[in-house]
């Protein structure tokens, strides 16, 4: 079959691998129908050193079952299908309390002998743990939005959860990218009323306003710090959730947060050391996010789409063929799309 | 009045200064019957540059009110009172919050004209949304647990609270001064089963087994993150009470919290940059704490203090007059003594 492959910063390539085969009886094969690039795929874009075996590339697709192992019971062939961008048990305890990208047995797509998502089949380990049958058929238009149940949705989800997000916060979002849109819109869906983005591409800030953000602030550093603070009183919002990962960020999210708030991280950060110190203490501010445990939220926000009521699926506004991934990854790099969507 | 004032690193000296006097129709003057000393005095005592001028010192009190501005309601001439260690209007919106070191119109004792704690008597601002009235006498045997209202006790629980200890969480709490045992104590009335102290002086780990805690671990660095994660199933534990603020603290308390889990601060942080990078963010840890409202915390407290459920005032170790208090500083400064009570 054929499968996106990294080589190394800027390098990425359309290959013939191996069909991949059911390997243990949790396990299932999946067709891919659609799949899409992320935003945290551009980290490795920007600097992965050249490896010459390459490295499988994906993780976030919708397919069709094609078969299943013995022990699987939850799915079946022909089943439409969205997997989250982690796969897991979800019986374990780290599952039960929500944190699913803490499973004691899973793991992550196109690592550890599993393949990508920007490919035509993938092997899915505990399937039943991992897969959500989708009550759509293949042709169905509301198939982008399911598809964003499988990382961006649920992550910009998992930053308003765990900041909290309620019809009584004011909210601000760092950054106008994809995650960044699906914050405001899952900010929106949870009550927010206020709800502030920090962003500079008036094509994805309309995008947000159409979201659900009150207020779009392009400035950025102290001067965005300032402006979001005028919209707020002199107070800052009581929740930020902040959708970037660089340093910048987190500085700017410390900035415009409001004593006793909430800064809740979603953007994988690309720093380690960050100041902690009075400035986050002597406020009481809470820092906190992760990597989402999108299989929690999934069959929590799927209704809205199936209903009609919220289209996350709005983010994509680039569709391509698999062979045309590696300009699909330009184009995001390029910013000329903000989230390519790809048919394999 | 006799004052206690500091000049500088370990240089602290008890002075003649004027008597307060009411200036506010808020304000309450306040004749102090019991006070101590905070672990956070301890900062300055070691680093401050030589002051000529001196600076007041002490912010733990309670005393009998002796008179108040005509604003004044809650309390009148003869109350028994005790005060928190922050002041506040306990009105505005942060302190509804529950955020009152917050305050809008709040501040903190030996600052900005306001005595310090360690004196003969205080003139209290806001006196009607700072002073509780205690229902004892001066007399009584429970004075020294109701003072620790006034901070110790407020900022352990502060510690349990904001990291959401309940009957379900495992609590490892990092340090064995005063406000670690009383986090101690806190985890233990919030239902914790398993609380884990790492702390290294055994006549207070032993009064930390007293107030709740069910294993004690002496080691520190990565041999102390490798025994509590030992007795935790190699996992770590939910919440971590960070009472202590030096580096090596935090970083304790990231390598024992386990996934999902948090690390609530009230030791105030001597260092700015910590670790936030994957290392917090990978596992979807929350870092939280900060000053503790504890006037939001008192009337919470008290109940059990009164009907001898809690005896949070065994945290001091030693009492001596107003003018010892040269001698009470370098006590814990040496570690003679944990926490030093001084009746004025």
């Amino acid at each position: 079959m054929r499968a996106t492959y990294m080589y190394g910063a800027g390098d990425v390539r359309v290959i013939d691998v191996p069909d991949p085969a059911l390997e243990q009886p949790t396990d299932a094969l999946v067709r891919l129908v659609q799949a899409c690039i992320c935003g945290s795929d551009l980290h490795p874009y920007h600097g992965m050193p050249a490896t010459p075996a390459g490295k499988p590339m994906g993780h976030e697709f919708l397919g069709v079952v094609e078969d299943v192992g013995a022990d699987v019971s939850t799915v079946k062939a022909g089943d439409l299908v969205v997997a989250p961008f982690a796969w897991q048990d979800n019986t374990c305890d780290f599952c039960r309390e929500g944190f699913q990208t803490s499973c004691r047995h899973g793991g992550f797509w196109a690592a550890d002998g599993i393949g990508g998502g920007q490919a035509e089949a993938v092997r899915v380990p505990l399937a039943d743990g991992t897969l959500v049958k989708l009550p759509v058929g293949v042709d169905s238009a509301l198939l982008p939005s399911l598809l964003t149940l499988s990382d961006v949705f649920g992550t910009g989800h998992h930053a308003a959860v765990r900041a909290g997000v309620n019809p009584r916060t004011t909210v601000t979002v760092v950054g106008d990218g994809a995650v960044g849109l699906l914050a405001v819109l899952s900010a929106k869906r949870l009550g927010a009323e206020r709800i502030i983005l920090m962003g500079r591409h008036k094509d994805r800030t309309d995008l947000g306003r159409e979201f659900g953000a009150t207020d779009v602030v392009a400035e950025r550093g102290p001067e965005g710090i300032e402006k979001v603070r005028e919209l707020t009183g002199g107070d800052g919002s009581h929740a930020v959730l902040e959708c970037v990962g660089l340093k910048p960020a987190y500085e700017q999210a410390l900035g415009v947060v409001r004593a006793g708030g909430v800064i809740s991280r979603v953007g994988v950060p690309q720093y380690d050391e960050g100041d902690i110190g009075w400035n986050l203490f002597g406020r009481n501010l809470t820092l906190t996010g992760g990597p989402a445990p999108v299989r929690n939220y999934i069959e929590d926000l799927m209704p809205d789409i199936l209903d009609g009521a919220i289209r996350p699926g709005l983010v994509f506004d680039r569709t391509i063929g698999l062979d045309e991934t590696p300009d699909g990854y330009r184009a995001m790099d390029q910013r000329e799309a903000l989230k390519v969507l790809v048919r394999p």
